[in-house]
């Protein structure tokens, strides 16, 4: 089909049917479904009718092929027209087979793993009849408090913007019509979702322009670049408007300055929400702002089925606007092929096949290896040896609730727990595991049993975390260390005196005050997915070494957030040569740095970095410089790198960033190997908003940063020689 | 002397005394301070000549009528022309006689008695030589983690406006001219230094335009409505450009579109402090912006005196930039009556007599004990019959650290202190005063001591509370609990069984858990000033019926943080009809609200409050309402409440705040007695900035909320017929 069949299509449709392809509902109100007659709740009030569901363009939450099938089926006897539905979900990092949360996959550095994640999601929902994801999220994210930090790739632009791409290409593949291998992507949450105001979802976001550009837009950006099919509303206001009422945010940047011409869907409910917010006052203005801003899928609210008529008969909107909507929404059926192939990829015998296959959990297994991080280890606690006795407490020890949120058709009892992978490589003998707490509550006994196991065992490895729902959407909390009930246990087994492991499954960055004093290794294992216990006993034995590298801050505490790594210098920086003892920027009471540093993570091995050394320190806009640092494993075992480049721009027009990273290179080195590694400076690199927002470079001194993480670096100057628009 | 006549002596000045004019300097760099030859530290590597000190324009931090006029006649010997200094100090709640610190005279509600605390300070300072104070402060706050928030008025812009005006009055007086009751004043800190990222001073400052307009901005534009002659710069970015060098928020938003024609003068190091901010290259660009963006002195930092005659050689300004800032400064200096007076009020046996009058002290103690919020008053513990055996324990049971931050010349030493107060009150038998603990710390045997006096006594008050270095200045917490000796103390008081009254000291909101549960009454005292003791004991005995209410929310914990009772209600809020039960906009672990709300503070006796009504339902732009409200006292002391009017707009181009204040009347009532208060609505008070930045009201739906505080209120709906521009 063309787009004149396309435009033909549109003729032959009334103005209610066009208008209700606008319209997505969840699956339950479709016949077909195997939940179809279970609404309740919100959904029941709806005021959907029999004729808005035959004419609706797209359904959410459907995933199975034999459902889809059947939905679709009764949709196209239904629909005049024979116009399929478009089936959407949310597959955030893994369909059935579950990958580490995307915060931990971002901790792996390893976009191309990143990438193949996103193609076996892509390649196990298609097959389930799914069509578009509701990802990636790309939010940048500096409060630990806001739940949703798991689903995003942590507090740095530039890594937002690598793992962004890598997801749309992994779910997208080559061509969206190759109906086995690809979904369209749909990046969220235009714009700034990530920076609710107090680290409490859906608040308040308050930022000036320059910020959103500067460090907020690029990853939205970048994920369109890449040719991202559609965007996401954020529930939050963007200046003072919410956003899917944001014109100026959806129609003059998004759709104008750049240039898309995708789907523009809403958040769950958003476009209603316009009115708690305070910018409608009833269905109608909300209808109203929210087409005007050039939102073209309302999800699972009836603004538009109920109101864009009589708007339009009022002359308060054209019908072009709807007709360029559904434009937009035929074009994507159009490019999945859904015209000729109503059903695409939905196979139930297929998705038998191809849905949590083997080969599917071994992906899931190197990257959630990628992803964990060593954040401490003394005395070379860690890799253990096979021989010792080894006493596994905790409320994570056996438990299944590892996959996170957004698991969508993961299952937590198929996860491969800690005991579970213990058992597979130690004797039975060797092995006692109590549960010592549950996440928020603990006993006498609980307790006495795991002193009991910890004295009886030469080493305690204790799992301890959040529950899944923890975090996650709506998962807020103003206490970001672990349950009291949990520290306790902690404090208690310190006292066997015995060596203490410390494994950490959580969605946030922790304060780890009251775990790293009393561990002697500390392993952060996120939500590390389906095969989460298999990866971590990889690590704990030595068969792989720890490589992952923190993309988001651990705060010292709760009351420094937000504490970020390219923050400004201020005026009165600590540890200046003249700094006063007093009046300088700082804390009374706790360090101005975090607990761990973004890019910090460590390896069983020793890495050091020698000899950062530039072709030239003068660049122009036509030569590039580059730069090559040498990093060797002066360690025992073979390790992986993140080797991290960082640059400081001294002098701005605004304010720069103490550090800001460029680019990054991930390797691997033998005992005693040695490689030189190299980045390559542009002067695209250097520029930045300007006080008028331009974005431009400026000549001048910039200093180069060659790290292991973006504290411990070596550095060299440069200059630019000449800045150009 | 004329314009004319200071345009002559300009016209006599060389370059370089014109640049010095710009030039100010501390005390010790002065022959006949006290202090001089003591300059060390950063002041001793300062390229300062002695040819820069001779034609300096001003001096801080010269306190006392016997050095100014030794510093003035030096100077004026030495100074070619003649030109007297300028002599200006941080005279913030209070010269000899210290008032509560600026965030408890805010809780007074009572901008009268402020008014009349700066026209004490300003008479004091004035007979000592001071001719200028940096206040007052009216940076808009919301992070109680910023020890600076003691010298704000609060979170409300209503209130900081009121209060800008009031302090500016006091003063400034009548007439700069009466050279024995005026200082000129001096609104800090341009703009919005109140909302460091994180609660930390000095920290990067990021807001839209529009929170800056709306919220921050009105309360420095009051004073210079009021006739404030100075602003001073903040030490923080606005929108990427520290302040000190901002030409967009100094010439163009202050100079050109408020019309401020006064002094602009940088905080501490300011100027200089360009460079480490990195938007100056050295000392000369730090120059060249600061006196583009229109600061006229550069206080303490020689980035002026050492470059800006470069920089006009070099064509970079014109000298008529100079010209503009030292006709600025001689003007004020003409305005105080300098040229004919140059020691103007400066008197040595009048300072005798006046500073620290005992009138002026009967001031402070009236506004301490109208500062003062009691937050919990259980079982009627308060007020105390003089019966009682009391066990007075705590750091602050005889301590003079109760004067706050900022104190001037204000003597710890000579403060009442509780001790003092309540042996004037008590018979000796019935007092037993034991510390306790200190602030920071606790041993057993002050623990044991408190157990024993509180054993032997029917009632024990605690004093307890935060050194006042503990806020302030660079006094920034991530923990805003009580030290945690002090809690332990509190916990195991109460396990006597006795009842138990904390008062506290402290500089910032608190998060009050560990103090309240432990405590049958609660009275937040602040930094209570000079006669902090006697105005507690008054309200303790009943002699005086507590009537403060917060200006700024006590947070539930700091994890919460900013919470404010102006916030907006996002498009899912906690408590809908409709909401959720978990994907609303809350946290898991803690409220959305504060443990105490802006506007809270009991009294001894008990308000009713009925009826409100409004003359009209009907707002126009022409036509106001009148609303009235009904309120008796329907206990059994009399009591003075203020009673709080809020508006809410339901409907805006942007979003609106849940309350906004609007108007308060504080009013006495006899046990009984039934007053009506009444407020007029009027189209103005509706005006907000909208998309555009525009300011003007909106026909639609108000509420006007009528109560105690912000959160116990009567409503009523009215309409805005007619908004306008």
């Amino acid at each position: 089909m063309t787009t004149s069949t396309i435009q033909n299509l549109m003729k032959q449709m009334t103005l209610h049917e066009k208008i209700a392809q606008l319209l997505q509902l969840a699956s339950p109100f479709f016949k077909g479904s195997t939940e179809q007659g279970h609404i309740t709740g919100p959904m029941a009030a709806m005021p959907i009718s029999d004729e808005h569901i035959e004419h609706a363009g797209s359904v959410l939450g459907v995933a199975g092929a034999a459902e889809v099938i059947s939905i679709q089926k009764t949709h196209l006897e239904n629909n005049r027209l024979g116009i399929p539905l478009l089936f959407m979900a949310d597959i955030i990092h893994g369909y059935k087979t579950i990958f580490p949360v995307p915060l931990a996959i971002a901790c792996s550095w390893d976009p191309e793993l990143a990438q193949k994640s996103a193609e076996i999601a892509a390649k196990e929902a298609s097959v389930s009849g799914v069509h578009v994801t509701f990802a990636p999220m790309v939010d940048l994210v500096r409060d630990p408090r806001w739940g949703r930090v798991m689903e995003s790739t942590g507090e740095d632009s530039y890594l937002n913007q690598v793992f962004a791409r890598a997801f749309v290409r992994g779910f997208q593949g080559q061509d969206l019509a190759n109906d086995l291998q690809s979904v369209a992507a749909c990046v969220k949450h235009f714009a700034a979702y990530g920076a609710a105001e107090a680290g409490r979802d859906y608040n308040t976001v308050d930022l000036s322009e320059r910020q959103l550009r500067e460090f907020y837009l690029p990853g939205y950006k970048a994920a369109l670049d890449e040719g991202c099919e559609m965007v996401m509303t954020a529930f939050n206001t963007v200046d003072g408007i919410p956003a899917s009422g944001n014109e100026k945010l959806m129609r003059s940047l998004l759709r104008e300055e750049w240039g898309f011409d995708g789907i523009l869907i809403s958040d769950w409910g958003a476009v209603k929400e316009l009115i708690p917010h305070g910018v409608a006052e009833d269905d109608k203005e909300a209808a109203l702002k929210a087409i005007k801003a050039g939102v073209d899928i309302e999800m699972m609210t009836a603004c538009y089925v109920q109101h864009l008529a009589q708007l339009i008969a009022e002359g308060e909107i054209k019908e072009t606007i709807i007709d360029e909507a559904v434009l937009r929404i035929l074009t994507l059926k159009e490019k999945l092929g859904l015209f000729e192939k109503p059903y695409r990829g939905a196979d139930v015998e297929l998705e038998q096949q191809v849905v949590g296959h083997q080969d599917h959990l071994q992906v899931s297994r190197e990257l959630a290896t990628k992803s964990c991080v060593l954040l401490k280890n003394d005395h070379h606690t860690l890799p253990l040896n096979s021989n010792k006795k080894i006493a596994l407490i905790g409320p994570f020890a056996d438990s299944g609730d590892i996959l996170g949120p957004w698991s969508a058709l993961g299952v937590k009892e198929e996860a491969v727990t800690l005991k579970q992978a213990f058992e597979k490589h130690l004797p039975i003998e060797q092995l006692n595991i109590v549960t010592g707490c549950h996440v928020e509550t603990i006993s006498s006994q609980q307790l006495e049993e795991a002193m009991q196991a910890a004295s009886n065992a030469d080493v305690i490895v204790v799992a301890v975390g959040e529950d899944s729902d923890m975090s996650g959407e709506a998962g807020c909390r103003t206490n970001i260390q672990l349950p009291a009930p949990q520290l306790e246990l902690l404090k208690a087994l310190a006292t066997c005196g015995k060596p203490m492991i410390t494994i950490l499954f959580n969605g946030r960055p922790l304060d780890l005050h009251g775990v790293l004093e009393h561990s002697d290794a500390v392993l952060e294992a996120w939500y590390p997915g389906s095969e989460g216990g298999s990866a971590i006993v990889d690590l704990l034995y030595g068969i792989k070494n720890p490589s992952g590298k923190l993309t988001m801050s651990f705060p010292d505490n709760v009351g420094q957030v937000p504490v970020y790594y390219n923050h400004f210098n201020t005026g009165r920086p600590q540890g200046a040569p003249d700094a006063q003892e007093r009046y300088v920027s700082q804390y009374l009471d706790a360090p101005n740095e975090p607990l761990f540093p973004f890019g910090f993570g460590l390896s069983y091995t020793q890495l050091s970095y020698s000899d950062l050394e530039l072709t030239s320190t003068q660049l122009t806009k036509d030569t590039d410089i580059t730069a090559t640092v040498t990093v060797s494993n002066v360690g025992n075992v073979t390790g992986e790198e993140i080797v991290q480049f960082y640059i400081q721009d001294l002098v701005g027009e605004v304010v720069r960033p103490l550090k800001e990273l460029k680019s990054f290179q991930r390797i691997s080195l033998k005992p005693g190997e040695t490689k030189q590694v190299t980045f390559t400076i542009t002067e695209q690199q250097l520029r930045y908003h300007h006080a008028d927002l331009s974005f431009k470079s400026d000549k001048g001194s910039f200093v180069l940063y060659a790290g292991t993480n973006s504290k411990d670096v070596l550095s060299h100057s440069f200059q630019l020689i000449s800045g150009r628009n």
